[in-house]
């Protein structure tokens, strides 16, 4: 029985969730000079009643009782540095390794049984129930909206434990965290139905944020660029889109006619632009439901799947939307407000990206390390004697401790600062390229290190290294994006470089 | 008719081959000390009279006659350094440039349409066919041999021509040559036998060297190391040889019940060895040919197809001999012999290692530059006016540069000179160690130049990274055995720098 | 008057002090295997009464009155990980800060008057007798000796402060905590003379942890090695001391006849050692203070100041001990003890090696920053339009923000754990070794961006570069020393990869 | 007695020279889509009658008689690739092994007792006089011209051996050359009256060309960039000549007065530009002698002498022309056709550079490997079996390599293609970045392998990496222009990626 997943109810523990800390930075605000942390938000943190047993009894899945178990206060004032995890830190990553081992492992070996990657992403859809029931879509949407999120740095912790053991059933989860966090950011008390889904721990409904477009948007907001390509006309009281989107992890749902809610980024086309406008006037994004697809018959079409060589369960098509008509209260962000929503919608996910590479890194270390502890390539003394290949290893260890330090650091100041925005923006963005870029050369240097065993794909390393390449390049691609939000950073004259580790600079 | 391919008879054109120079340097000797390259060794180039055309009449395959066109002469005294192609140099691109279009890459259509690796392997085989038919596995044996090698910058040439295209297919036929260059080098008038069917121009015969274990060899030939686990031991006339190999190229053959050829390095255990020898002493190869196997019923077995993420067409199954007989005369190198030969072969390959990863180098950079020319990843202005995006590109480029110079030169000097042999394996070593490394990181790199369209199955580029990643781990690891051999060079109380460029130096 | 320091007496910073955790884990213990942190000890942080003012009076130093203001408690149980400094971390960093520009900065512009690196290093007296009087020696003694010595992250956070501004008068500074370091770790009350110069706040002593010796001792320790070269044999109750020794930075004192107290790292040999002992087991520790040489004329000589091509005002020289005789008393670590205080005091220096390449970075970035705003090379446009010069930036921002976040972990580790000694002596391995190659790469990256106004040794960025270059061959290099202790970590049966963040694993 | 150098005239030998190559793409030609390489042009070789001996004996410098050795005939058609140093390149690279063993080494000695870097700079004219005397800046003029220059693989071969010995005596002879290559390109039977010093094999002139500018160029040819800051302004028969230059190598002569010749890059403000016109039009190169500067007192001044870590005897100053006045006749490039000249001259010193990468990988790799040979660092075994330090060593080696012939296929190309000259240009700018970003890198391996040695001043490897580090940043620095000149070759429709390689590509 598929959907039966190995579960205990007799014991508790935490689903940590994705931030939901932007809803501070930047709700109800106008402008990027603007942003300013809100100091007395607090957040809360829900533990799931639900645990995942080491036992082979197959229990039926039962929604969650969710208790509250705490509310963190705010950061206290006066304690040092401090690296050990807190209670609910520890919490969340028991939990998460719970999770990781005995849903998201068992979920591979299920969907690695189909060829197709649009079979293997459907053949996760009773993983994906698990987590819902287990809170972790509620743990998704910020308290400020009825959720359950945690902190950022509880939210990386879940990430590195997902991604060390399973990262294509764990990125679909945790895209439709991406997909909501438009919502938790921009959202408001209007927009509470579009959330009830994802807050009813039933079922196994998928958000998406649908940014990408088939020919790229890294440089689509530069003037005298086309812009997005994907439109939205305004006709009496409904809006009229059209245009094709790629890559949008979850867009085209379990059935690949839509996901239950998609936040779309598109251009307003109702007037033509007055010459010299900046692009970014134009941006808005409308939330889509799968009930506004319904509506429209033949407006949402897949046009391919894409196949990619690592998280092969992950779907994010090629599509096209065809007059799909929604209705004005859709509007998530009017024009000129789009941008800066996706934005920090992506400034959140740097950080996990971030956590994401810190998984991978993990797991390239431990499987190196497993090896050499099983064989010594026919010679006299344990492989980990010889030096050329020790090095290697430590290279990795190394790359690790620095990327989760990096990581954790940028997750603590996008919540606490100090700084202002920008410059904790900084340290997203970073957390983002560099563990991304070090994920890679963790692996390859893995597989160097390994040698031929690792060309074995039975072996982890060739599928580590396949799923740590997207790394550098989605969720906003380094070379394009992301190191491009870094370059205007730096040269904004208010660039206060260290701020975000020791707060602004006197003059 | 699939093995019917687009062949016109009315031109020629030449398969460059393997080098066969070995046997200069090897042949008859017994000590790595006493190899001195033969002076007067002539190169003889053979054209093959064939040609593929760009029309779509189908020809049926017939074999070529094979016309001697030149003799290269040794190299004349009194010419400057020169990178440009000679003649023969020019035809071997020429043709090497149409075998891959119009061979190679219909084969890759043709046998990604099988899901699983081994039966893409079979797939190929009217490839190969036509192949032998094209004269490419005369071209891999020496001229000594009856065979129409050529030199080893022309294979460097036809190598990299060949991996720019379709690796996969075209290593399959490499193989081949790998497996006949211990015959090539410590071979003599009584193994005419075993190297007649590669001679024939006919049907699809494969060789394999069979070196490689499950459990790795890097660290065999140390002291105190349990040696090779395939055993030979000597019953009256006949050899039985026992054990397992892995990663052995074509070792399986198309039915997976054994190759035409197999040259097995394994440790000869007729008697104890005695206290503190050495590994070396005992290391052998025998040649067990399919008749051999035929014989021996149930003497070989395939227990593993090992998948792969790249070179999916190639086979080289974890395999088991038992009780195979051969007699006496199939041995190719007696104990104490096999591991220099296999070394030797080695070194030979480490030169086409080089070339392989400048056809995959070359083709990322081309891949990468014809998506910049038509994708602006929705900017105003062309991507390649985009520094971030031009800089990886070049630095793309420059790796192309340097490794096809360093592969050439270390082609050139392992034929010519000057500097000893052991001079000239050093530029061998690094060309393998070198190049396979830089084409990890270029393909790496163009997928970050590229971004999200780089995780496109459908695009070269994540074949492009998971054929690379091969290179610095297979035909001797460069972690475990190349740069182990390099430091054995430098350790060396004659190791002289720049012999192999300046000559030996002035003490 | 060269002496006489800009200070203001009205105002009051902390210097925070490098670390003297180590007696918590290895004093009085024999085995590596049983170092355990002890749970309850108190780090007693001390702030200096004494400031230095921005304003240009000139007053004379006097012994600052020093306060204890606070006791910091254990880590509070239940605290989520925090990057927020505590308010002895802030008042350290503003201290340190103040120190930097206002004392150790114009000690660069005196001490560069001169062209012998002697003489520069003689010319920084004044500026380490402020510093004594500052506090800054008492604050590298363990408050378990009656020092104020606070935590290894307060440590790091000054020593970062240090480097950005200037590294070489710094170094001479903590290289008297590295000196003092095993009587941190293995001294008792018998060892109370020996530190009480260092207690008193007066004059200018230094102190040398003397362990490197001109044919190098990365691989003293091996089965079959000669060992330490310098050595001491015992006569009746004296011990006498002969060998040279090199690079223990601090050892010839200001005048050159030694420094007020050496820990000279060698050998015993008194008796012959049994074959195939272990060399460890004659490594001791030995005190030779000032008097101990002025007793014995001709006992101690410079053999050469070495020249370096940065920190030029460092004196670490190549010396003789020729029959230098002490006191039994004055053995800190007797034979077999030796090498394992060594070794923890270079586990503790690792994190502040850590720092100085964090510090290193920050100042090249800085410096590129500074160059970027008021240079455009001559175009349209600022400078950091340019994607290709912002990218080398960002890349050397992010190596800052990485190695900081990997150091204060490290530091925090080695105080606080998660993990036992092992585990997190492994992080701060990784501190020394990544940091310290992060910092070389950042300087030559720096230089890359900001072209050839880098070569103008009136810039910054050559010497930045000619400081980074030391840290990863000094204080145990590398690739002989820090890369060998982590591969033995690794190689522990016990090895627990993330111990030392999540805690011991269950298995 | 200073100036007389250790000289034998009894044998002969080779001074290699710098290439003349570009007379033959660029003379008498306006626009770049128009160069083609001039087929039939003979390089004529002459080999010095001149040579150094081993002796002690001191014999005075006499004049070399010259004579013609051979004219080396256009490349053969018939000839595979080939990497044997034919006669002429032997005979160069033994006469630079000499030159630099027994003219530059002793130089380097002399100047190092100076502290001042204009002082060594003062202090190494001996030794340019004796390459003067030696037939080197004939060497470096074009045959056409009058001079001896050999190919560019010779000036290569030379420029490797020259700096792999000393690199800053080395380079104020090669910095004249590059003073004389815009003449080279664009000079007519007008100009011969400017050569003639420099064809005297007399005295010691030197030239110099006169680019950079304190505010640097990179970007000074952009549209809407201010452009090149010094001026020319034509007074009826005069140009009068107006601003800041620094950093060009040999531009203020050995009395600080003015070299012999420099050829000025500066901009034409006689009249305004028209708007939207191309700062390239203006550009032009005036040839500015001595005579020049005397004529004009006080309009030559050096404003400072530039500190430099490495070169220390180069001096390239900063200097102000104040109205210098020279004859129409001194114009080389009018207006409009300064840019292309001076860039020319930078794309054969491109290769140079290259060169100078490899002298300094070589003598890095051969002193690392000394240092192997004679230091254990206190083990029981040789250095090189520690496989850390060796792999660090063959790194450097492989660099090395790859360097070499990625250097010597630059100017091979350069001087006979295939592919038209952007396609030769762009292996030039290859080997120029390539090889000096290695240099850097190799020089930092170095040191990390060598250890805690590499810090003593006395041991090359300080020295090497501050030598090494200038060459990314000089001669057009490689992310500000090198790069970019990559960068625009690539954006030309007509790129064509492997046509100086294999020919124009068939389309």
């Amino acid at each position: 029985m598929r959907n039966a997943l190995l579960i205990r109810s007799d014991c508790e523990f935490a689903f940590s969730t994705l931030a939901t800390f932007h809803s501070r930075f930047l709700r109800h605000r106008s402008g990027p000079a603007t942003l300013e942390p809100h100091p007395n938000h607090t957040v809360r943190v829900f533990l799931s009643r639900f645990c995942v047993s080491n036992t082979h009894d197959t229990i039926p899945l039962n929604p969650p009782h969710h208790q509250p178990i705490r509310t963190s206060p705010p950061t206290p004032p006066n304690m040092p540095v401090d690296f050990h995890l807190g209670p609910t830190e520890a919490a969340t990553r028991a939990a998460a390794a719970g999770f990781a081992q005995h849903v998201l492992k068992p979920a591979r070996a299920e969907y690695l049984q189909h060829a197709e990657h649009s079979a293997r992403f459907q053949a996760t859809q009773p993983t994906y129930a698990a987590a819902v029931q287990g809170g972790l879509l509620k743990g998704q949407v910020s308290p400020a909206h009825g959720g359950t999120g945690g902190s950022l740095v509880e939210a990386a912790i879940m990430v590195e434990e997902c991604y060390a053991v399973e990262p294509s059933a764990a990125l679909t989860i945790f895209a439709t965290g991406l997909g909501l966090t438009p919502l938790n950011i921009a959202g408001g008390p209007q927009h509470a139905e579009f959330l009830a889904p994802f807050l009813s721990g039933k079922g196994a409904p998928l958000a998406s944020l649908v940014f990408s477009e088939p020919g790229g948007v890294a440089n689509a907001l530069e003037k005298g660029a086309p812009g997005f390509q994907t439109t939205a006309r305004r006709e009496g009281d409904e809006w009229v889109i059209n245009g094709e989107k790629m890559w949008a992890t979850n867009c085209a749902g379990w059935d690949f006619k839509g996901c239950d809610l998609a936040c779309v980024v598109c251009r307003d086309v109702t007037e033509s632009p007055k010459p010299g406008s900046d692009p970014r006037d134009r941006v808005m994004i409308i939330l889509v439901t799968r009930a506004d697809l319904d509506r429209n018959p033949g407006s949402f079409e897949v046009l391919r799947h894409v196949p990619m060589p690592g998280h092969t369960s992950v779907s994010g098509p090629h599509v096209r939307y065809t007059n799909v008509r929604v209705p004005a209260k859709n509007v998530l962000c009017p024009p000129g407000q789009g941008a800066q929503v996706a934005f920090g919608a992506f400034d959140a996910s740097a950080v996990l990206v971030g956590a994401m590479g810190v998984g991978l890194i993990r797991a390239a270390f431990d499987a190196a390390l497993a090896f050499a502890r099983r064989d010594s390539r026919g010679g006299a003394v344990p492989l980990l004697e010889r030096q050329a290949f020790a090095d290697l290893l430590s290279g990795i260890k190394m790359q690790a401790e620095a990327c989760r330090a990096l990581t954790w650091k940028a997750a603590h100041a996008m919540e606490h600062g100090p700084g202002d925005y920008d410059a904790r923006r900084e340290l997203a963005l970073a957390a983002k390229v560099y563990c991304s870029e070090a994920a890679v050369q963790a692996c390859t240097d893995a597989i160097k290190a390994v040698g031929i065993t690792a060309y074995d794909s039975t072996q982890p390393f060739a599928e580590l290294l396949n799923n740590a390449v997207v790394l550098p390049i989605f969720d906003g691609g380094n070379v394009g994006i992301r190191r491009r939000h870094m370059q205007q950073l730096m040269q904004s004259p208010t660039y206060d470089a260290w701020a975000a580790t020791y707060g602004p600079s006197e003059k």
